[in-house]
């Protein structure tokens, strides 16, 4: 069984927003065997829609829209909807009712577009959606489905959840594995020539993610329904040999962030971690404080952008300011120091940079960075230098500095 | 002249990445007039290539392709490409030149799939990626052009910037004009029943783009060389008259975001910035730090996760936090004391909440956020209750407090 994905919306087609619904919807449908053929793309354009919606089922059994619901005029794929399975439009009084119940809840009064959300194709079996206003439509023609589904991503994915998912996993015959390698530090060049001999020996697919730092390697194999024992052995098979001649990157599998893995260590071994940033600006301590249960070892940061504050607060000596500046290895060590004492942390990272787009000189060009990490004994520092916008820099810094906790506390 | 965008690659048809790309393309070709007829997203397949490529011209005169030209073995674009415009395979001298050159650069040996990268379609010309090894292509055939690009976001956007729109800009016929507001702390119903009675006297087009606490009205116009200034006024006319109505929740136009709005307020009134986080773990600060010379107006923040840190860094109470809990406004409102003395900042935000997905009571469901913003003088504190996913919860709590925070600018 294939599925295709249809995303409507000219806020998507224009570029004002980006489409992460499709994303997601591949990657559940992908755990239940169900491969995407293609995804398109059409902007609240009825014609458009219908085109789409044709070319999908050309490649596809199943077919997902998500967007083109909204309460605002800019709504055209019920009609579409209507048009291309029949039947017309119609009004639905259970709709309304859960909408003014939910409303009513709320405090707010219910608006003339609210009441045209319940205008429905009449062919549309309605799915509820408990998340919001717009409902979930399911339609069958010929032995094909479609589902259309609002384009709030939470509304989408609680619809996925609770209605979609749970009628398409019965009738799926293709079984697909996947298993997800997950390295940081190293290139994917360079990995890429220490695994291809490897895989010669391992009937498996692999494909190689790189993003900011850190290389995914996706390992999967397609089979039919009764195979999958014999998939998971050979992915199984294929996952030791690779992790075996890269194991120096590997932190990780399938879903394991590098925050959530050093989080897990840390926790294991009851030590606390604190951050001391500048150039991030408070962005590692976002990334660690996403793992669920952070709390458990993460006791803060102090996000020293200004060096007054690495000063007072982190007790960054004034003379390493002015001798060696802000961005140098004794400022980051020092703050280093400075976080251990003043958040009572066993371990502590810290990054001082220029991130740009201005800032930087001859010696210490934009996007220099010096990363720490270290305890009460030792702190390793690092110099880096990564590309030149301020954000994808930003970025960077934070993965780096996580990975050098991971080797920081792999050495320990 | 229309486009449509190819985007190649089974790590985002499989939902492992998200396609950002075909966004940033998008919003960039509007800029010059030419409008996005579909976007296509296919696997590391030959006939899949090809299919959507031809699909692509259906609608298109321009196709732009991103993704397939990693240096990996799931590489298998370019002979999809020379298939499809003729004249087979050939190596190109120059790029293996280059390829030499950056590696020797940077001291690092060239790969067997560095010298395979470099086999290329005969009919393509080369446009140069000055910032890594896959090369942009360029064809033409029956008057159409199709250009291939690396889906590594940065070195697509350079491509792009300096090889591609250059050469596109030229011969496109069509010209079309859109201005963003942007709004916070109000709903897209409630916002479009005061709008679209006013926008019912101009003849201009109009998409509500919600997202995490914000709603983005565009407006857009479209027509023919020439009529630019008309297209102009009217859009100006209407945003003007739309604006007017919705006043209180619009915070800027376009690009402008809440974060660099608030920055340039508090850069032109000469004041200072800091934050006290906890359960947004220092995603305000990172927010805040984004924007480019932030540190003209951003002292730091105190992230303190841990309560003992609220108490000892940020000088709470303990009898606060005993009595009223952590997530309090008596809590929220001593952290923004506590920041302004320490960070010796003018304004501090404070945000304490329960995150999730454990931690809520009855009284405290997770999803529960106490935000405070003040000076040393006034103090505003107010209680929300957000959806109910971590990093969502995490994003709503930011976006509320940065419009909190431009409330009490505009009223300071």
């Amino acid at each position: 069984m294939k599925a295709s994905i249809v995303t409507i919306g000219d806020e998507i087609l224009i570029g004002q927003i980006v489409d992460t619904n499709a994303a997601w919807i591949a990657s559940v449908l992908a755990e239940i065997g169900i491969l995407i053929s293609s995804k398109i793309t059409v902007g609240d354009d009825k014609e458009s829609i219908l085109n789409a919606i044709r070319r999908a089922f050309d490649d596809a059994d199943v077919v997902l829209t998500t967007g083109g619901l909204g309460p605002t005029k800019d709504d055209i794929t019920k009609p579409a909807l209507a048009e291309y399975f029949g039947g017309g439009m119609q009004f639905s009084p259970s709709t309304f009712a859960r909408i003014e119940k939910l409303f009513a809840k709320r405090g707010i009064p219910l608006s003339e577009s609210h009441k045209q959300q319940c205008h429905l194709p009449a062919a549309a079996e309605i799915i509820v959606n408990e998340m919001g206003t717009a409902p979930g439509m399911w339609f069958e023609k010929d032995d094909k489905v479609l589902c259309s589904m609002p384009g709030v991503p939470h509304e989408m994915k609680h619809l996925m959840i609770n209605g979609v998912l749970p009628r398409l996993v019965q009738s799926s015959q293709v079984v697909y594995r996947q298993k997800t390698i997950r390295t940081s530090g190293m290139g994917e060049s360079v990995l890429a020539d220490l695994i291809e001999p490897v895989l010669e020996e391992h009937d498996v697919s692999i494909a190689y993610l790189p993003s900011q730092g850190q290389v995914r390697l996706r390992l999967s194999k397609v089979g039919v329904k009764g195979e999958e024992a014999l998939l998971e052995r050979t992915l199984d098979n294929a996952i030791a040999a690779v992790t075996q001649v890269i194991e120096p990157y590997v932190f990780g599998f399938d879903g394991e962030t590098l925050e959530s893995f050093v989080g897990k260590v840390l926790q294991e071994r009851g030590l606390t971690l604190g951050t001391a940033e500048s150039c991030t600006g408070g962005f590692i301590a976002h990334m660690i404080t996403s793992v669920p249960g952070a709390s458990g070892y993460f006791r803060g940061s102090v996000v020293a952008y200004d060096n007054g504050i690495k000063e007072k607060v982190l007790g960054v000596k004034r003379n390493t300011l002015e001798q060696y500046g802000a961005v140098s290895e004794q400022t980051v060590s020092e703050m280093v120091s400075g976080a251990i004492t003043l958040l009572e942390c066993d371990i502590a990272i810290a990054v001082s940079g220029i991130s740009g787009p201005s800032g930087g000189t001859r010696e210490k060009p934009v996007g220099t960075v010096w990363i720490a990490v270290g305890d009460k004994n030792t702190i390793v520092a690092k110099r880096f230098l990564f590309a030149k916008d301020r954000v994808v820099n930003i970025k960077y810094t934070a993965n780096y500095a996580l990975d050098q906790l991971r080797k920081f506390l792999s050495a320990r």
